[in-house]
């Protein structure tokens, strides 16, 4: 029996007291104070969170497995110190390792690192080493922690490498991430995600980096943006760059998710990426929670649309099953230690 | 016989000595010097210019007319002060001008704007109104006059309301583009421009302009950015935003133009945009002048894009005419009185 891997879910629900402790942080921090103790949450809240929410919907729409990781948005790379990201991911993270604890036919984990805007990445590289040993499978690596105003390196440049070291030698791919943003004329995700996938995109487009880090991947969510949309102008800006073809410069370690929310987007996706290229994903419960009334069903029910593409049954269990296994090695190694 | 109309083209290829004035601009307000002066281009310069690249690929593609601006990677409002940027738009659209005037049949004028970030919009109403009575009959809005990192405040805010003001006044459209991008993380043509693109349509969304502005219409370039790939998602926003529906809210005064470079796009664009909502362009010679080995045609040729879309005559009159005369008021006004 083949299964259904969303690769693309964040725990927005989280409970009240793990917010409130952020919102106690900031405080804190702006006022150069210690942040007060993280406080004791049990089970039962994480239980029922899940279960009301994400297990609910995974289990309405027939998905079988979700990569999870922290709420993207609240990330927020841009607030405080290095020391205030590394106690939230500490934190966001250890509540992910509790949800695939409790739920471990369900959830696997993915972290969130502990960027920080004036900081280099060794507090990054140790929270990514301590969470592949507590069993996550990957990194949501934020190209842009200044929060909205793209002023941070490019992908492609040597300020980034020794994470992608960490990566490789760990054999873990990232889903490039932006969170929430503190520009006013940028909506986090309507307008900044979008622009941070297509943007990142063509710095990798513009640079070599997989041949520096031929095993390195990354996850471009929300379908990659504008990219495949403007696939034909990224075909011909490879040509006017005098790079490779996209499929060898870019396509072994570039993959889009289907986290578009609709269907002639998704059609789209599959039309012009190859289907070794598409992993399924939901974002859910993520940006868009509502029902398309042309539809009736939910916007970010995006299994749906997969299921009504015109592609074989192999293509399907690649794009559901196949790719994420590809693409997530500690995850495949899980599902085969447990006979899957 | 109905016409076919290029929404979208630049003057990528005017003369050189126009662009050498450029530079020693540049160099001069660096140095707190006065610019030298603006060289003689003869008419037979800018003939040669236009007739070995835009009315060439113009009439082998066979569109009709081009609606022409200067070049937009070049306008750079982010270098020097509003007066190095009002000198630099006064002798960008003076150049327009003049290929209207040389070609009167095929070109007709849309005007750059004097922006600088740190100033009003006073220098660019001004030269607004000095170009439509030259005949121009729309202008380029930059929304990121600082070239690359999104400072500006979101189109919907008051900053812009008195060019918005004598936009309705003159009855022009202002297409929204960006220029180069002084941010390494930001390729202009392949990240910044269909940023901008996604993150200007999110704005309108958020925001309740064209209540305040009825008649205001803005062109959104490179067939939107990202925004029909995920019309969707934005539909879905709207309705978690309690905004009205995107086509209540939005598409009485927000357009789309065809710069998509491959079929597959096009076809997204056309199945879930509305018609009266798209208006045939090609942003050439642009941002991608290869040919395409997938179809042996040029990537930015979109005409044959458009001509292979499965819609009706009057559908297809529609995206390559009457939109955009309804668009642009003034250049409708021209063709008229040209008896067309």
């Amino acid at each position: 029996m083949s299964l259904i891997i969303d690769c693309h879910g964040h725990y927005t629900t989280a409970p009240e007291p793990h917010n409130a402790w952020r919102e106690a942080q900031k405080a804190a921090s702006k006022e150069g104070r210690a942040p007060p103790p993280y406080p004791a949450i049990s089970d039962d809240q994480i239980r029922e969170t899940i279960e009301a929410n994400q297990l609910k919907l995974i289990k309405q729409r027939g998905a079988d497995l979700t990569i999870f990781s922290p709420r993207a948005s609240a990330m927020a790379h841009h607030v405080g110190d290095q020391q205030v990201s590394a106690d939230w991911a500490f934190h966001c993270n250890n509540l992910i390792y509790r949800v695939t604890r409790l739920f471990p036919e369900t959830f696997i984990g993915v972290c969130m690192l502990p960027q920080s805007p004036k900081a280099d990445l060794t507090a990054s590289i140790a929270e990514l080493r301590r969470c592949a040993e507590l069993g996550f499978v990957g990194c949501n690596l934020n190209p842009d922690p200044g929060g909205g105003h793209f002023t941070h390196p490019p992908l492609t440049d040597p300020y980034w490498f020794p994470l992608y070291e960490e990566m490789c030698e760990l054999d873990v791919p990232a889903m490039i991430h932006v969170s929430g943003s503190c520009n006013p004329a940028m909506h986090a995700t309507g307008g900044y995600y979008l622009a941070a996938d297509t943007v990142a995109f063509m710095q990798l487009l513009q640079g070599d980096l997989f041949s520096r880090f031929p095993n390195l991947r990354f996850i471009i969510p929300h379908g990659g943006g504008a990219v495949p949309f403007h696939w034909g102008r990224y075909r011909g800006l490879a040509d006017m760059l005098k790079q490779p073809s996209l499929d060898r410069h870019l396509m072994s370690n570039v993959y889009f998710d289907t986290c578009v929310y609709h269907q002639p987007g998704v059609n789209l996706l599959a039309e012009v990426i190859e289907t070794k290229n598409i992993l399924f994903g939901s974002e859910m419960v993520g940006a868009v929670r509502g029902i398309d009334p042309q539809t009736g069903h939910y916007f970010d029910d995006t299994k749906r649309y997969v299921d009504a593409l015109p592609i074989s049954d192999a293509q399907r269990h690649a794009i559901f099953e196949a790719n994420a296994r590809r693409v997530f090695p500690r995850l495949d190694a899980i599902l085969k230690r447990a006979g899957k």
